[in-house]
């Protein structure tokens, strides 16, 4: 586990005209090359830990991994490259694979081809999990979740990640990152070390928006409800449509808005089940 | 210019167990390739609008156009590719070109070669801008940002980047993107065509978090100061201190915290200056 925030000396400067030097944490971010038995994959900004668990999950958001038994190994091949070498029961990866994975990459890279490409990829189904939630389980994950970071509020940089099980409403994991598709890669590679893929019945809470992306990696690990504490964008409710996931955004203490598959959901008054 | 904003109706969910559908506005993400003389380079996810000079903003940040006259033309060659066309006084790019780019990237993909990359590729100096600014002036950008940021207020999934003079205090221009680097590769862009490159004397103000990438950006484009809602990253304000930019975080209302360049920051009351 590497460093994942550096102290520096910085100047703090208030409106009255006065300042003050003081020794500040930062969030560390440094490259991190993902190969593939030997190949140059992807680059990605990263914070350091979990190295291997972001790059598993990185290759589960690219269809190239599905569970554990895809992978031999997975280890540092330099200080800043992870080799993740695959079983030989998987297909060869595609020449022109490089190209593809770095222009539909994790962190907001991505093209036509890759909205197309998911629907035929992802080896799991998240339309048919019949995981219920009940609306106010959701509303608390946001406070759950920030108590259980722990470098955010040393630097104020970190988006995080965590996973938690739906019936049984214990938090699997928290993963931190300056990259928020980062943080959600190391909650699957998490759970693919720990043979918990597909995700069914659970749901991934992220700080900050709903991109396009997270639900794409949502998708592609069998994650069914995906909540932001933000805004999604237009196309990230409808590739939640497209498939099946209840994605929830502005997550925030009293309320939510929720942008799919709605009928996951259960109010505390709904007609379908008599007020408690 | 597309569409910012898409309506979807959504159902928003209280905590009392209330729930109303309603119409809400989206922040729009498309999928834009750039082209560079008929090639490929690049996928990036962005907010419709202002594709040409994002296009161009992106190719200055990798060190491939630097004035107006590199360009002989930019265009839509479909609804979701621009083409640029490179001036033939420019060094032909390396056949690898694409794999450099979309490794070395606007949005949180880049390797440690790019960061030895652009030590060597900036044409524009930014550590010998004689630019100074009043404390007071840096606090009132963040606001003067969000008067003018037309979508977020709508949507609340948007970045934005507005481009200030120092010297007169004047909005230059302000765009916004669901990518933070894309709302400055557009500012960028828009400079690019204003021939107002190098921007010498320009403070830029991003909402969100100050990353490795975007002081690249600010380096690339000869931005003298950078400024961000949020926390920087090490490796932001590590680039800030050798590309001598001053870079400002947590720029909120009453205070900030300066990283590099202090000297650039004139307080009120600094012993460098009579109080007014």
């Amino acid at each position: 586990m590497g460093r994942i925030t550096a102290r520096r000396r910085v100047l703090r400067v208030r409106r009255d005209g006065t300042a003050a030097a003081r020794a500040d944490l930062l969030a560390v971010e440094e490259p991190l090359e993902v190969r593939v038995d030997g190949r140059p994959l992807s680059v990605t900004m990263r914070t350091p830990g979990d190295d291997l668990e972001l790059c598993l999950g990185f290759l589960v958001a690219e269809g190239i991994l599905a569970a554990d038994s895809d992978v031999v190994s997975a280890a540092h091949s330099s200080g800043s490259a992870v080799d993740v070498r695959l079983a030989e029961h998987l297909p060869p990866l595609p020449e022109d694979l490089s190209r593809r994975v770095t222009t539909t990459s994790a962190c907001g890279l991505c093209g036509k081809t890759s909205l197309a490409a998911v629907h035929t990829t992802s080896r799991f189904r998240t339309d048919t999990d019949p995981i219920r939630v009940d609306a106010q389980f959701l509303l608390d994950l946001p406070d759950r979740l920030r108590e259980r970071q722990t470098a955010f509020d040393k630097t104020g940089g970190l988006h995080a990640a965590g996973l938690f099980d739906a019936r049984t409403g214990e938090l699997l994991t928290v993963r931190e990152d300056v990259g928020r598709h980062n943080a959600v890669d190391k909650v699957v590679g998490w759970a693919l070390t720990q043979q918990r893929l597909p995700l069914s019945g659970t749901v991934l809470q992220v700080s900050g928006r709903a991109s396009y992306e997270l639900v794409l990696k949502a998708a592609m690990a069998g994650i069914p409800v995906l909540s932001a504490v933000s805004a999604p964008s237009s196309m990230a409710a409808e590739l939640a449509v497209d498939h099946g996931i209840t994605l929830a955004g502005f997550t925030r203490g009293d309320s939510m808005v929720l942008y799919s598959r709605e009928d996951r959901v259960l109010l505390e008054h709904s007609p379908a089940r008599p007020p408690r």
